[in-house]
């Protein structure tokens, strides 16, 4: 089967429409935050080269090339979201007559739950970065195209709100109480700012229009 | 030149991070819109048929299909957004040297402007819808799902938050000011409750996680 970046718009789309389980929120959470780097690079190419905007030329090439970098992996995370999931069905599908079967089969969910909390973590934290470098384009960036930073803004906000979600879900399911509370610890620190940080981004793109 | 929807979501990135100016931030909100719409159908499509949810059966049945709907509207919408912005550019490209070319030149880009503010105008309404769905999906769909409905909720929420940013841009360039303040108007009454909607609407969600 292809991978989901593989497949066009239209066909993602219905795929999520459907009655599959997969893809679903987890994988447009780090479309969201793929769109949200994109933006902030495509803002960054239509900065750099222009005397405008000489003075902050060698800055914008340094955004441009960590919105890069987040842009990939984003792009990835479509993928492990679904292949988690998947894992964790394959998990919960396991047999449980025996209590052996019921013991091996409640490790490993345990085991797998641990991993579906840490993927959509990892990409709330990638959303958290889009929502920063979107500042950057925001404050630095071609004022011709700066509704674009504004969308980035709001694309990495909804997509680290939407990875909080599956965090939520898969840290509540999992025994090891201290590890849950510290993943969940680690998601409020990321999303402590964020409201202020998007509202503020977007004020200053709304200024600039 | 092949529809945008009809490209891979990779190559669909890869576009928008480019120095083109298109795909821009306004496809950007069209697809984050059909996003939500699709997710909204997900949780309708894994509620329909359960037991557990006969009562509701009906409700969800309908809100399927204003939610497919609205799907295929907002998908279109990507299109939409191109068409219009490459019209302009065209306009802003026509000849300028005697004052006969200067007047038409002036005239078209004002008609096109006025388009311009229409369509992401209409994606803003069409986003307001997909918020409004994903608050039945939150309320009434099946809650092994309904994480769905809370990304739904954002993708909206951030959709309608870009589709806005375009409405500003092209709005503050029209010289009918009646026509601009009109809209403006429309969009306001479109946005004015949207930042309590999608703060209850995730809330609903994450207090039944």
């Amino acid at each position: 089967m292809s991978e989901i970046k593989q497949k066009s718009v239209e066909v993602f789309l219905d795929e999520l429409a459907s009655r599959q389980a997969t893809p679903g929120g987890g994988s447009v959470a780090a479309v969201m935050g793929a769109q949200s780097a994109a933006l902030t690079s495509m803002v960054c190419n239509l900065t750099i080269g222009k005397p405008k905007y000489a003075e902050v030329e060698e800055q914008i090439k340094a955004l441009l090339q960590q919105s890069e970098t987040l842009r990939i992996q984003l792009t990835d995370m479509i993928k492990a979201d679904v292949n988690v999931f998947d894992k964790l069905m394959a998990c919960y599908g396991m047999p449980k007559q025996t209590d052996e079967e019921k013991t091996i089969r409640s490790t490993q969910i345990q085991t797998v739950l641990k991993q579906a909390t840490q993927v959509p973590l990892d990409c709330a934290n990638a959303c958290a970065e889009a929502i920063s470098l979107s500042r950057q384009a925001a404050e630095m960036g071609n004022t011709g195209v700066i509704s674009d930073a504004g969308v980035a803004v709001m694309a990495g906000y909804a997509a680290l709100k939407s990875a909080a979600l599956n965090v939520y879900i898969n840290a509540g399911s999992i025994k090891d109480r201290q590890f849950a509370e510290t993943k969940l610890a680690e998601l409020e620190a990321i999303l402590s700012d964020a409201d202020v940080a998007t509202e503020e981004i977007y004020q200053i793109v709304k200024e600039k229009l």
